[in-house]
C-alpha cells in the first residue's frame, strides 16, 4: 500500500501518465480481487467496508426482504431501514433453517440475505441450499410469467480465508466482502453483483465505480485488499486445517478443565478458527480483563455491540439464557495463533475462570 | 498512519486494552481535526471523502436547496438526487453572486450549498456574505414564528491549506473537508455540522460515528487526515504567501509570452496556488501530453470530468466559448512547487504552446 500513499498519490482520474499508472494499478487490484472470488472486475463496486456494501445491496432493492435473526447489525439495520422485511428466527445451534427461509419467501420477496458465517458463533450457513431455494422460486416465477426478481445476498466477510468464497460455488447473486477481516486495511470492502442485478447508486458525484459509488478511488486501500484477499484465498485450505486443529485442541482443553462450559454453534458447521464458549454465572467482561493482563485478547460478542454494553442479539436469538450470554467469550484464532500460544491462551482462560469462580464462591 | 496499519490494527470497538488504545488514538485524531477548524470532535462525522460528506449533508435535508452552477459534480448530483433544488447561474468571473443566491432563497429553502473555492477556476466564494444572508432569512422566519430551518453548507476541500477554514469565521452550519486534497490519504473526509443541525444517517449498522455513519472506523486514515490537516492549517499563511508569489510569477511569465492567453477566475478572489489559463484554438489534451514528457503534470478540468472527456460545466457556466474551454489548463501549485520548478514549468508550457501553434499553423 505504501507506494500509493507516498509517491504514487495521483488521482487515478487525472489525465497525465503517472496518474494513468495509478489507475492501472487500481484496475489490476480489482482484477486480482475479482479473480479470487471467481468474478469479473466490472461486477465489483469498491466501498468503504462491509457495512456500506450491505447498505448498497439493500438500497438497490425494492420489494420484500428475508433475513435471519442472527445477522450482523448492518444487515438487520439495513433491513429495518428498508421497511418491508421478515426476520426469520434461528434454532439453538445458530444455523439458519433453509425451511424457515423458504417459508418466509413470498411472491413479493426480492432479496434473501444470510451471512456465510455468523460473526459471533462462527456457524457456517447453508448458502448453497438457500441458493437452490431461490433458483426454484425464480423458476416458479418464470413459469408464471412473473418478472419479479429474487436475489441471494451474502456477507461473507467473516468466512474469507477459512471458507470457499467463489461466487458461483456459493450460488449467490450479491456478495459483500471486507478487507479488515483478513489483515487488510480498514474501511475497504466490496459489493459484488452479477451483471443481471441492477444496483442503485447511494452516493452521487464524479461517477466513479461505474457511477454506482462516487468519490476518488481508495487506491492504496484497494491494492491492500487485493493482496490480503489473494493471500487469504490461496492459503485457505492449509490455514483452515491448521486452525481447525488448534481450535479443536483448545475446545478439548477447556471442556476437560470445566465440564459445564457451554460450546455454542453447530459443532460440525463452524468456522475452523472460531470457538464460542460460555461460563454461565461468570462475568465475561471480568474474564476479558484478567486475560488481557496475560496478553490474551478476547471479545465477548461482536465489537460494535460489545462496545455498547448491550447483550448479544445472536445469543438471545439462539435461546441462550442471560446468565450464559453474560459469561460468553468469542475466541477467534488466526495468523498469529500457533500451538504454543493457543495452549497458553487456554491455560490462561482456565486460570481466569478459576479465579473468578473462587471470587464468586462458585 | 503506518503503526495503525500494522501493529495497532485492532478494531477500536473491541474491549481489550490494545484496542482501547487504538480507540483513544482515533478520538485524539478527531480532536486535532476539530481544533483545526474551530469545532468540537463530537460535531464531526468521519466519512470516506468529500463526496460522501456532501451526500450525507444533502440526504439530511428536507425542503428546497439552493446551489450554484459551478459546484463540484458531487454537489450538483446530490442536488439533482434531492429533487427540490435551484441551481443559480454564475457570472463570467466565476464568483457566486450573493444577490442571485438571496433571490433564489424561498420560504421553503432549507439548505444553501456553495464551495469555499471552485475546484477548476480557484475562485474564492463570498461565504461570509452568504452566511449573512442566511442569518437574515433565519431572523425573518423567527419573527414570523416560522420554524423552517435554513443552513449554509460549504465544501471547503479545495481551500484547506490556502484559506481560513475556521467554521465560525466562515459562518457555515455544515462543512465538508477531504484529506486527499491536502496530502492526506484518499477516501477520508468529514462532515462537520453544528449541534443544532439534525443529520440523518445514510449508512446503517454498528452505530459508529454517533449512529450517523456505521462501519469500523478508518483509524489509520483519520490519523493521517489529522496530521495533514494540522500541518495545512498551521502552515497556511506562509504557504499561501509563497504560492501566491509563484502563481503571480507564472501568470506574468505566460501572459508576457502570449498576449492572447485568457486568465479565468476573478483575479482578486482566487486560491493563491491556482491558475486557470486558456489558449483558445489549441487542444489542451495535446498540451498536457507534450508537457508530461517534460515532467510537467497538468489537468484540463476536474479529474473526474476530464476522465470522461466531457467539457467542463464550470467553464460553460461562466460563458467561456467551446474553443476557449478546449484549450484550458488548470494549474495547481503546491508543496512540491518552488521558484525553479514553476519557472521551468512555465517555460515548458510556453514551448508546448509554440509547438502546437506551429503544428496548427496559427
Amino acid at each position: 500500500m505504501q507506494p500509493f500513499q507516498r509517491d504514487h498519490f495521483f488521482n487515478p482520474s487525472s489525465p497525465y501518465a503517472p496518474a494513468l499508472a495509478v489507475r492501472r494499478a487500481y484496475q489490476e487490484a480489482k482484477d486480482v480481487i475479482a479473480r479470487a472470488i471467481g468474478a469479473k472486475a466490472d461486477e465489483l463496486v469498491m466501498t468503504a467496508g462491509a457495512t456500506e456494501s450491505i447498505n448498497l445491496a439493500f438500497g438497490s432493492i425494492d420489494g420484500h426482504v428475508v433475513t435471519s435473526a442472527i445477522e450482523h447489525h448492518a444487515v438487520l439495520r439495513a433491513a429495518e431501514q428498508h421497511g418491508n422485511s421478515t426476520i426469520v428466527p434461528v434454532g439453538k445451534k445458530g444455523v439458519v433453517s433453509v425451511e424457515a427461509i423458504a417459508a418466509a419467501i413470498t411472491p413479493a420477496t426480492t432479496l434473501v440475505s444470510v451471512a456465510l458465517a455468523n460473526n459471533e458463533l462462527g456457524t457456517v450457513q447453508p448458502l448453497s441450499k438457500l441458493a437452490e431455494i431461490i433458483r426454484k422460486e425464480r423458476q416458479r416465477r418464470r413459469d408464471n410469467n412473473d418478472l419479479t426478481p429474487i436475489y441471494l445476498h451474502s456477507d461473507a466477510s467473516q468466512g474469507v480465508g477459512q471458507l470457499d468464497v467463489n461466487v458461483a460455488r456459493l450460488g449467490v447473486d450479491l456478495l459483500t466482502l471486507n478487507a479488515g477481516k483478513i489483515y487488510g486495511p480498514k474501511q475497504v470492502g466490496l459489493l459484488w453483483a452479477h451483471s443481471g442485478v441492477r444496483l442503485r447508486a447511494q452516493v452521487f458525484g464524479g461517477g466513479q465505480e461505474r457511477g454506482l459509488r462516487s468519490g476518488t478511488e481508495n487506491v492504496a486501500g484497494v491494492v491492500g485488499f487485493s493482496v490480503a484477499l489473494e493471500r487469504a484465498v490461496n492459503g485457505r485450505k492449509a490455514e483452515a486445517e491448521r486452525l481447525r486443529k488448534l481450535r479443536d485442541n483448545l475446545q478439548e482443553q477447556l471442556t476437560s478443565a470445566y465440564s459445564n462450559v457451554i460450546i455454542s454453534g453447530d459443532q460440525k458447521r463452524r468456522l475452523p478458527g472460531h470457538l464460542h464458549v460460555s461460563f454461565p454465572g461468570l462475568d465475561a467482561e471480568r474474564l476479558i480483563f484478567l486475560l488481557e493482563m496475560e496478553n490474551v485478547l478476547l471479545a465477548t460478542g461482536s465489537a460494535c455491540a460489545a462496545n455498547k454494553g448491550t447483550r448479544s442479539h445472536v445469543l438471545t436469538a439462539i435461546g441462550m439464557s442471560d446468565e450464559g450470554a453474560d459469561g460468553s467469550l468469542r475466541i477467534s484464532l488466526g495468523h498469529l495463533s500457533d500451538e504454543v500460544t493457543v495452549r497458553q491462551g487456554g491455560e490462561a482462560i482456565i486460570r481466569a475462570v478459576a479465579k473468578e469462580r473462587e471470587r464468586m464462591g462458585r
